[in-house]
């Protein structure tokens, strides 16, 4: 029998267990045309938490008792296509299911196996594209620049420290704990890091590291953390709103200060970004990517979690700050 | 003697008269190369607040008991200048005083005089190109596209509003009162116009005015019109965050909803504009902004005040709403 994850429920706030179903399903049969995926890492990210809600959205909602779909590697299992063999590896976005039947259409075939499996579906997947298309895309980082990330240990955040400074940037990162803030400096490069759960003014410590103020803000949390950094941006600051994990569990919508007057203040650039708007430069910058990794200019951690029956316990996890770097479960 | 205005002191929340003061000088002289003005128009803007507090901005604050400055037109009244006769009229940054001296670096000389003077205060100046510059650069305006403007009946919201019309937009005004949304239709040629201030539900309203959603969102007034407009953002929707005029008072920090999680879903950029930043672009915006006004299809509406000691009350009539368009103070 093939398991399967559905959606059981929409959560309310935070996710939980409960809000997923495990069903087991009649082994997938293929046709003439198909493959059979048997799934081997799947990713789970903070934006899984949106596509659970039904509210509008870039992408379209996840529906009730149907399955959850995200990242993922899988190995041909079986094959009546004759662009497939047994044994090829494949990424793309599928279902959470131990195997399933495709077509090969929206899928890429793995053909450089001398990197990790695995980080197709983080330095050189989504992880990657969202890394390195946001803060060229929309940050404009210029040699000599000062540029904060938050979420800064977190998949995205650690590969956008690395390619700022890479680009020449002075590299702040904002992490919650400890070992986060010791790892984006001794590991990534990071000129500083800050712990935010510790500090008590924000606003302060940001404008300690960073003396000439921010000209790039990625911001992946939203929230108070994202106050203390709008309050240090600089005239032309570009601010990269690539996530608000910060914000995804809230119930309610959630007040801060106004950023009118800070944008009007400093002529400041504020912009969200969806890496799938820029599904046109994804070839060249997966070149790029692939290109820093094997000159062993980019560095990634992973965390990962083994076993199917794990993947909505990994999900979970990533609301709790639990991971550092790309989380992924190896089934 | 010749009559002054200074900033007696910052003003806390709404300005009163008690934030200037009126002082007699000897009238000035004038030495070689310089020129002696008599002052015509004073251009009132409510920017000139954010000079009169002396937090950090863009532009530096006004001193105490300094004269205050703003748009001026003035008529030589004697030159020791070559390029400058007597009658000649120019526009610049200029002192509110009756006269003053000025060697004519960074006025601009009045030579086409075949519209009316105190336009080059309005449409074919800093609030003309406010208008056209914030809503070309960062708005990008498409044929068929949907335009809301805040703060629609004031001087550079009638100007907007035109001027995405003349662009191919069908174009939606916010104002305070059902003379101005009456004035938007009926001499600007808006699509719709709303009430803000007698429509219970704007969310809702500006859905029944924009049922495609809204494109371009060009914002005066900041605040909770503006959380209902980004309530019907539509996805790539552009915000040019032009003016805070609701916020400019304000003695704490304003709160409202983030706007984070509305910028990512719908990838939309939001940015501050400050017409400075744009001055390489003026001659051809004037141009431009000329061409409409001579064919007819651009028309302006000015709240004319006499006298120079009115200019304060000008100033603070501001903040109440009372003007219709470009407020000017006719010396």
């Amino acid at each position: 029998m093939n398991k399967v994850i559905l959606l059981n429920k929409r959560p309310v706030g935070k996710p939980t267990l409960n809000d997923f179903k495990f069903i087991e399903e009649e082994n997938p049969s293929i046709k003439d045309g198909e493959i059979l995926l048997k799934t081997t890492y799947v990713s789970v990210d903070p934006y899984l938490r949106g596509r659970m809600s039904d509210a509008k959205s870039y992408v379209p909602p996840f529906q009730l008792n149907e399955p959850i779909q995200s990242g993922l590697i899988a190995e041909v299992s079986e094959s009546k296509n004759p662009d497939y063999k047994v044994g090829d590896f494949v990424s793309g976005g599928l279902d959470w299911k131990e195997y399933q039947a495709s077509t090969g259409i929206g899928l890429t075939k793995i053909t450089d196996t001398t990197v990790r499996l695995s980080a197709y579906l983080g330095i050189l997947g989504m992880t990657g594209l969202t890394a390195y298309l946001g803060l060229t895309e929309i940050g404009s980082p210029k040699k000599g620049e000062t540029l904060v990330v938050s979420g800064a240990a977190g998949a995205v955040g650690s590969i956008v420290g690395q390619i700022g400074k890479l680009l020449g940037c002075r590299v702040i990162g904002l992490a919650g704990t400890d070992e986060k803030t010791a790892v984006l400096k001794s590991k990534f490069g990071f000129d500083e890091a800050i712990n935010y759960k510790t500090t008590l003014d924000m606003k302060k410590a940001i404008q300690d590291a960073a003396p000439d103020g921010v000209d790039i803000y990625f911001d992946n949390v939203g929230g108070e953390i994202s106050d203390a950094v709008l309050a240090n941006i600089n005239k032309f600051g570009r601010v990269a709103v690539c996530g608000a994990i910060s914000l995804y569990n809230e119930t309610e919508v959630q007040m801060g200060p106004r950023v009118q007057p800070i944008l009007i203040k400093n002529s400041v650039l504020m912009q969200g970004f969806i890496v799938s708007n820029y599904a046109a430069k994804f070839p060249q910058a997966v070149q790029q990517l692939n290109n820093w990794l094997k000159e062993g200019k980019l560095t990634y951690s992973e965390t990962l979690i083994e076993g199917f029956d794990q993947i909505p316990q990994a999900f979970i996890n990533l609301f709790e700050g639990k991971n550092e770097g790309k989380m992924i479960v190896k089934i």
